[in-house]
C-alpha cells in the first residue's frame, strides 16, 4: 500500500509527532491514545499491525511486542486539519499497561475521580 | 463540583494542555479531539458545556457558541497516565466546522486519502 497521500497530509507537529486515538472498530469503545511519527504511520499502513512512537523510550512501539496486545489496523482517518488520526482497530486483549481493556478507566462522578474498570483476569 | 481531584492527576504538557478526544455518548462515534488547560477543564466540569483552548487563538473556545454546536458533558474520563481525558459528550449538530458530524471524515482506502462522509444539509 502507498501511503504518500496520507503522510502529504498530515501535520506532524514540531517533535514529527501526531496524536493518534486508538478505538475498538466494532463497538466503538476508545481504547488509548499515543502518537505517531512518518515511520510509524507507515509501517502501520504497509504491515496492518499498529506502530505507535515510543515519546519515553525514543523509539517505534510496535503494540504488543512484549505482551501480545496487538492491534489490527482496520482504517486509518485523519481529522480535517489534518494533525490527529483515529485509527479503528481490532485490539487483542487489554490495550492498557495495567491490564484493562481501554486506557481510560478513571471517571469524574460527583466531583471525585473514581475507578470505573477493573484489570482483566 | 469540586475538580480538585482530577486536576491534581492530570498531566497537562509543558504547554498547559492536555489532548481531549470527544467522543458521542450513545453512539460511540469519535467526533473530534482537541485541547484542554486546567481553567477550560475546570469550566467544563462546573457549567457542564465542553470548553476547550484554542491554541491558534490563544484563548477559552466554548465550543458552539457561535455556531449553536455546542457539546454538553455527560462524563469525562482520564487515561491511565493522566495525559489524555476522554469527553463523553452529546453533540448538537456537527462537530466539524466542514459541517460534517465528526472531524474524521478522510480515510486511507487502497493507498488513497479518500473523504467518507459529507457535510449536513
Amino acid at each position: 500500500m502507498t501511503n504518500e497521500a496520507l503522510l502529504d497530509s498530515c501535520a506532524f507537529n514540531a517533535y514529527g509527532l501526531v496524536p493518534a486515538i486508538a478505538q475498538q472498530h466494532d463497538t466503538g469503545e476508545v481504547l488509548m491514545m499515543a502518537w505517531m511519527n512518518a515511520e510509524s504511520v507507515a509501517e502501520t499502513l504497509a504491515t496492518g499491525r499498529v506502530c505507535y512512537w515510543s515519546r519515553s523510550r525514543g523509539e517505534l512501539w510496535r503494540k504488543g511486542e512484549t505482551s501480545g496486545h496487538v492491534q489490527r489496523l482496520v482504517e486509518m482517518c485523519l481529522d480535517c486539519d489534518g494533525d490527529t488520526l483515529l485509527l479503528q482497530v481490532d485490539q487483542t486483549g487489554p490495550a492498557c499497561h495495567t491490564n484493562r481493556r481501554s486506557c481510560f478507566y478513571r471517571a469524574v462522578r460527583s466531583g471525585v475521580l473514581v475507578t470505573i474498570a477493573e484489570p482483566e483476569a
